[in-house]
């Protein structure tokens, strides 16, 4: 008989492993500490957006909801960087066009709840785990002040980067954790739709207004507006401690980001209104104890949002769990092992590159030298198709683990040094010494990454 | 009005911090949640034994009990080394004959107990700690199984590696934490004494079975025993998982250690009774929140005990905390902001330094060229008094902060690599040619350390 479940998390990753698992025929009950957010009104919940790529696609699609969140979802081809010259920049994503997509993040996981309830699972609200036996799989609750001990049979904590369970863990022997937040914290600002509904700025982008040490960026919603989210220092100068005053910050839109304060009147109003929320990176050996309880999503992996993947990446959790299942029927030890010794080495490589991709977007998009890099990788792809693809393309458009991803970092850098020292890239290739020369580099770069593990899907 | 402060911890540090404030006419409260190790018969809690050096009789001295603990302790003045063919070879740690001492943890902490409550703290046992708020400073504790509210003052967190003050820090904004675990775990064995109380090997000596990727060490009891510690992988072969029956253990220590096995008759069945312990390293930021409270000693900076400096750590932070009171008086938000800028790199320093040991004393010692370098470091001590301390002598018998240590470690490679390039010293010193160049790359070293911070008492 198939074991029963219980999931701590109503989140996205603990409501489609929800919905993977009750699909197999397990008993599933998940417990989420915050209310029914789909009967709470103007219930927020966490709002950076998200943007949906194709390893969070694949889960959805494998979850059978993915033509339910298709008609709600924006594709974003590229950057649109906004200049402090008020000058503006295009930077395309993928060689074909490929999109992330920007998609509501409360409207994502309503969606996941009502499917995972359709298809028999149990939601039980206002249940704040806090504490599990690790041992026995014993489950303290609290429910509206009053103690629910709860006994799981297999449990999965999907409660996100400040797990109940992963802190249980955490005091269990020989398990090593860390921590750390980002000396940047992030502030949610809106740029409206315009009167009639349209959108103010190009729809189909995510655009960023690049400052060095800090940024502004803003996905499209729906109805017309953007979600916009500066990243900011906690201190020094500027900072979110160094403007205080509303002539300080004021002065500092108008100087600073004078574009999108046009273009929002209750900028500087939301600026002093709205709260300041800080970014933590966390990390967690084991992730699993036996064939009891293991931890999953942000629980295991908590990243920063800079490349729009911690959502994706916790899907791929699942996925990578399903196929498990698949090979290793119900023998929950192997499954649970093999999950660990994949996912973890993806999971510190997906926090490494999201770290990386901050300084990317709030800097080195603005370097001349960068944009001139990333359109040499487009056509580095077009003429080798077999042989490269970008790191961006690995991440956001193919299913290469992100630890391969990692490693083959220092082999691009070399392959595109020797190319961008070469000199002019559209003038050398109409010339057959070049071409020979970047045949024999591409050989070599080709030569280091192919015994990498790319999954199946690219680099074959 | 001098403030109320509570203590979490009557440990060693615990206690040690609760007479120097007493002395300075704080009321002090100690909340320990063991049962009094006084009244408690063969209570041994932790027994790793301590090595007390030069940081930690300094705050004895300043507790006024040196000499008390001076009596019980015994002079290591260096590593009597056990080889696998049965020869043994002894290596003196200072130049001037400086020693560590071997104390019992137990003996000291009872010690310092009694010294705290004689200058009128109070210490209440049973108090198991759950929780803190820090931002208001209530306590919650279970005693005995009720729970009970204290709120506090000023706070201290000493209560060692799995502190609860540290942990309530953990979910505070912007906490940076980090707990790893050695792949090897230590088991606690014991060499009798003779029949007639003596020693049945050298005294004055830390005694290491150095065996590459593990060691068996000994430090002498005033009783004529030793206690010994077998550090060990876990996993693996040889390892604690693979040790199982009478037999492989027997097999193991009569190949391994049989010069040790042939004098503690009990050694096989202590180590099938006894249990396997673990081994932390902690590390967090901040170590205050304003100035309410703050963490110190194991409960900041838990660490490997392979320098034999966790204690000596834990004091001194009381050491620079009570100087900081000199300098500040009770401006406790100063004091504490002074207190977590000056040590926390020192707690990280320390940590760092004690892995290192680890690979020093289970491996290279066993190696002439490791034995050849310290006595060469030793000679250069003695021609150079004033530019040259080794980095032992540094942690061991200096208060040179241990971040300064750690910058020394390259510049004394570099160093130490030139002189052992050059040939053999002993013969080479005789020769001025030899003796010139000496001169210049010690001035070399000494330039290029001269700028760091050593404390007060060293290179000066």
């Amino acid at each position: 008989m198939a074991r029963a479940v219980s999931i701590l998390g109503a989140g996205l990753v603990g409501s489609l492993l929800a919905v993977i698992l009750r699909k197999r025929g397990y008993s599933v009950k998940i417990y989420e500490r915050r209310p029914d957010m789909r009967k709470v009104s103007g219930y927020a919940g966490r709002s950076i957006n998200l943007a949906v790529s194709v390893r969070g696609w694949n889960a959805l699609e494998m979850a059978g909801i993915k033509q339910d969140i298709e008609p709600i979802a924006i594709a974003m081809c590229g950057r649109s960087l906004h200049m402090p010259d008020g000058s503006s920049a295009y930077q395309q994503y993928g060689k074909n066009n490929e999109a992330i997509y920007s998609v509501s993040r409360g409207e994502l996981n309503r969606k996941l709840m009502d499917v995972a309830e359709q298809n028999g699972v149990e939601i039980f609200f206002d249940h704040r785990c806090t504490g599990v036996n690790v041992t026995n799989n014993e489950i303290t609750f609290d429910v509206m002040g009053a103690e629910k001990k709860v006994q799981a049979d297999l449990l999965f904590g999907a409660d996100g980067a400040f797990s109940a369970l992963r802190n249980s863990y955490s005091y269990a022997d020989r398990v090593d954790t860390q921590q750390f937040y980002l000396a940047h914290g992030y502030k949610e600002l809106t740029i409206p739709a315009a009167a009639n509904g349209a959108f103010l700025i190009e729809k189909e982008a995510l655009h960023i207004w690049p400052r060095h040490n800090y940024m502004l960026i803003a996905l499209p919603n729906i109805d017309g507006s953007f979600t916009c989210t500066l990243f900011f220092p906690f201190e020094g100068a500027p900072s979110f401690a160094s403007l205080q005053t509303r002539e300080e910050i004021t002065a500092f839109f108008e100087s600073t980001f004078p574009d999108a304060l046009a273009l929002t009147p209750s900028m500087v109003d939301d600026f002093m209104q709205n709260p300041t929320s800080s970014l933590i990176t966390t990390r967690i050996f084991p992730w699993h104890f036996g064939d009891r309880n293991a931890l999953i999503g942000d629980a295991a992996h908590a990243i920063v949002p800079f490349y729009g993947q911690g959502m994706n990446a916790g899907f791929e959790d699942c996925t990578v769990l399903s196929s498990l299942m698949d090979e290793y029927g119900e023998d929950w030890h192997k499954i649970l092992s093999e999950y660990e010794q994949k996912r973890k080495p993806n999971g510190d490589a997906v926090g490494e590159l999201a770290l990386m991709n901050f300084v990317e977007m709030r800097d080195k998009v603005a370097d001349p030298n960068f944009l001139e890099r990333k359109k040499i990788e487009k056509d580095l792809g077009k003429l080798f198709p077999n042989e490269f693809i970008s790191v961006y393309e690995m991440v956001s458009f193919s299913h290469t683990p992100y630890d391969t991803v990692m490693k083959c970092i220092a082999a691009q850098d070399i392959l595109l040094g020797k190319v961008m020292g070469s000199g002019d890239f559209d003038k050398l290739i109409s010339t057959e010494s070049f071409r020979n020369e970047l045949n024999i580099w591409i050989k070599e770069y080709y030569a280091s990454v192919q015994q990498l593990d790319f999954g199946t899907t690219t680099n074959k």
